[in-house]
């Protein structure tokens, strides 16, 4: 659809929304629109909390997990478990287990999975500074938890190449039926892992 | 679910986007994310963006419709036809009945739709300016483009009734069945409508 906007301000504004990932030029109109309603304020507030953001973040020493000072909550944090360290691609996956209440080890952010189709390689990732705080610090065990795709398992067989010379434990996180899942409808490698997988139960 | 974010300034940011209509805190966090990615200057043009145009955006006195000066391009552009004016609610509905390419006069925007549930009366929208305008200006037809739901009937019923006394014509767009559309998917209403309503072929 051919558009033309009553207003270049109106444009740029809608042009910007519509670069973001899932969002075309009608979503894009909506969305300004509505900041449009809203008083002055609300939209300095708006516009600026993303550019403070992209100024401001931090990214912490240790573990690479977007932070607001040099070292994040997490590894500062004493009560936690330091020698364990849990490998995550990115930010939201370090809240996603945070959530679960599951875990009180730490943190290694990699910034992303190898993957050669969107050119990236082992050497854009936070790998050589995890192999360095393996060597470095007291780390008794490494929790390999990727996405089980192609490139999350790709990523995991480099780290464990990479770290299997290395005195460290390495585990990943067991792949298997989700819970509440209803076996029927599992899909045949997930089912297959889940049985070469099983947990004993007894002896 | 509870969300405990890394960075206070991630949470505003996540927090501002999560406010758009749509849009919830994955959705908002993925955005976010999105933007840190992009380089400072990027990231500033969009913050940017949205706060110059709630500064400096412009309504047309005519029409009302978003302009970057006092007088919109449509209602700047004398080869139109100044006579015949068709009512919109918002800049989206000139757009799209603009994109027809089948409208040559000019436009005037109401500003929304009377809905009680949502607490907007007829002194929200531009209504007394509409009939300033056929009072004073040379307005031959009056062509009310609503929305065919509630609102929009209750909007057309009012401006039909304010306007009625006036030396004006007062139209409606054609309700029926949709281009393309098939006749036993159609609803009732609809159908019904465009039987009353239907198109003379031929005497």
């Amino acid at each position: 659809m051919n558009q033309s906007y009553p207003s270049v301000l109106l444009e740029d504004a809608v042009n910007e929304f519509s670069k973001l990932p899932g969002i075309g030029k009608k979503t894009a109109l909506r969305l300004v629109l509505h900041l449009l309603r809203q008083s002055e304020d609300q939209v300095t507030t708006f516009g600026n909390a993303v550019i403070h953001l992209k100024q401001e973040v931090h990214y912490c020493n240790t573990c690479h997990n977007i932070s607001d000072s040099e070292l994040c909550n997490i590894c500062a944090d004493d009560r936690r478990d330091h020698r364990l360290v849990c490998v995550v691609e990115n930010v939201r996956e370090v809240m996603a287990v945070e959530n679960t209440g599951q875990y009180s080890g730490i943190y290694h952010v990699l910034g992303g999975l190898i993957s050669p189709m969107d050119g990236i390689g082992p050497s854009d990732l936070e790998i050589e500074s995890l192999v360095e705080r393996v060597r470095k610090d007291e780390v008794d065990e490494i929790i390999l938890a990727l996405s089980a795709t192609m490139e999350g398992d790709t990523t995991s067989f480099y780290l464990y190449r990479k770290l299997s010379g290395l005195d460290v434990k390495i585990t990943t996180i067991a792949r298997g039926i989700a819970v509440g899942d209803e076996l029927e409808y599992a899909d045949e490698v997930t089912l297959g892992r889940s049985i070469i997988n099983r947990i004993i139960f007894k002896g």
